[in-house]
């Protein structure tokens, strides 16, 4: 059973380590990726180009590779940072956004399921949905379902690829295909930020990066990013302000609010 | 003559029907927008690959092509989604930014006028100037000149294209060819948010996902966002501050402001 | 000796000459840098298209590049919107990003300087190590090391390419090869928002757009920009506030302030 001293300890280690994270990610977040992955106590580096990327892949601690805005040139610019990463031990990240809408993204992300092995995959319902080859409805990049019924669907997906499953939403749910858990923390303003979910992407590399069990990892970067905004939902007036405020709860997060605020649940599974 | 009660329709119709709205616009302002569309209701995804514009284009409930980061392979993605979304009948708002900088812009929007049906233009004065072939001196793609003499030239460029212009300024100006209002809220604070205009356009977007009547929506999408900014230019110290507080304000908007803030007026055309 | 009075004199030439700056970047910095310029009292135009670098860098009063998301496309911007800056007497600023982490960027900031002529080069102390030839041990793009030693490297870069060079960190470097300066205003924050080196360097074209002496430029560019953040520092709770703070302190400067505060010290060069 995870515990709330498992989150905090996460938390230092990245501040202690400072990661260095290599992000490829969609134009709409990689502005608040940064700044987040920066607020945790990581070291971002964004970088894209053929010629350098596997190269910063191989150097770095975790790689996150980010569908969001698709093109063949990003196609290939991720997979080959994921067989550099793959080969030099560095853990990878995959966030499949809008997998579900159209048929391009989903066997983008086949692709990369198939040729790369992935440490964890975060992504909400409707995403992981479509991975799993089920229909969720998923309405736009920002769908966030009710995630109820999503846990068979998560184990399913974790299990046929060998990865955890992350799914983002109301509650958070997290399983490795054997465990699974969930986190009830958060705030109603996640889905009114855009590229709240691909932040959330980046911050599970960055606790990917200094842990060896990466359902640990996920569990721990899941809870301690939905602790910050859900703080931070609490002081802001609106979306623009709880952005700016979930930055400086990420930065500022300590021991004290965790045990506070931590709301996790461990889920027997069949 | 358009009253405050159907800006507050409209505002209501979009935060009840969640339009999706497909956005290829430029980098710089490419997660304000998103944020401001997610602020009032609406469901943006900024898709611009040639391999899935087309189809999500077809599926939205309006599109946006904003002209700010112009390359061959972001004019042919307009051209692609703009076709399907008028096949679809899905109404296409477009942001000529900086039309008058450089004869690749104006050449770029002529060519979109020509080939495409658009519902609602939005720009600024020196851009709507450009478009009718005048010379308004526009200096960077920021310029803000003041409104008085453009209604002509709106009129001259709704009636040739037959849409909707929205000329953003001090005061706004909104014509149809037929009909014309001026909007009078706003805040000096808006011409040093980069992005603001863009933002206006986006927005623009929703309100015509939800409404038959372009030239409704488009006063009603420029005086609630010019009341937004103008409630959050009141509370804020410096542009930083002013554009989250912007963010906030879309979200919180509400009957009780609009009815306190709403200054129209209608312009007879000759 | 560089006094606050300078730095006064060149703030309000850049309110009142409203500088036209061009600004090649990258994709993670590209909205503060535009926010940053228009705060300053600039107008910022981000254009890369190679239909149109060389005719909007021909009329712009100061182009700056960036190398922090490089490709062969934007390579190819640089240098047709750097030689037509050249041939116009335009000021261009370089920010090498980067410079030391792989040999792809490494390369290109050589070819820039071999290339054109540039009026400042702006860099953190790992980068301009880089370009001078020496390991420096940098750490991803956003390392910022203590920059006791790196005055003689700043002064050989400076030599080398006639050129000034200004190297951020806790305390700033400044030097033309003949005199060098050190400003000591800063905050911690600063390395924890992404892209505030980038920003950094647009604000050094915005004071080389209204400069002929390129050393007071740097200077004074450095020195406000430092004052700016400072006090935002102090006003914020974190990287997420003091984004915005920045942005508001870089538009409400003033002399007042900038006399409280300016901490500039001349070194003796041998």
């Amino acid at each position: 059973m995870i515990k709330p001293e498992l989150l905090i300890e996460k938390m230092d280690t990245i501040r202690k380590q400072n990661p260095l994270l290599h992000v490829i990610t969609n134009r709409v977040a990689i502005n608040d990726s940064a700044n987040g992955a920066l607020a945790i106590g990581a070291s971002p580096i964004m970088a894209e180009a053929h010629e350098e990327v596997a190269e910063i892949a191989a150097i770095s601690n975790a790689l996150e590779l980010n569908i969001g805005n698709l093109t063949p040139y990003s196609i290939q610019s991720m997979m080959l940072s994921g067989h550099a990463a793959n080969e030099a031990g560095v853990p990878v990240v995959l966030d499949p956004v809008g997998a579900g809408a159209t048929s391009f993204r989903l066997n983008t992300v086949r692709n990369l399921f198939d040729e790369l092995d992935i440490a964890i995959v975060r992504g909400n319902a409707g995403e992981i949905a479509a991975i799993a080859g089920a229909n969720w409805g998923a309405k736009g990049v920002d769908a966030g379902a009710a995630n109820g019924d999503i846990l068979p669907l998560a184990v399913q997906v974790a299990r046929r690829y060998h990865t955890v499953v992350a799914v983002s939403g109301t509650t958070d749910t997290i399983t490795d295909g054997k465990q699974a858990y969930l986190v009830r923390n958060g705030h109603p303003l996640f889905p009114i930020m855009t590229g709240s979910g691909c932040l959330n992407g980046v911050i599970q590399a960055g606790y990917a990066a200094v842990s060896a069990n990466f359902l640990e990892a996920s569990v721990a970067a899941s809870a301690n990013y939905a602790i910050a905004g859900q703080i931070a939902g609490e002081r802001s007036g609106g979306p623009g302000t709880f952005r700016q405020l979930l930055m400086d709860e990420l930065y500022t997060l300590n021991a004290e609010k965790i045990q506070k605020y931590a709301d996790l649940e461990e889920v027997k599974l069949p």
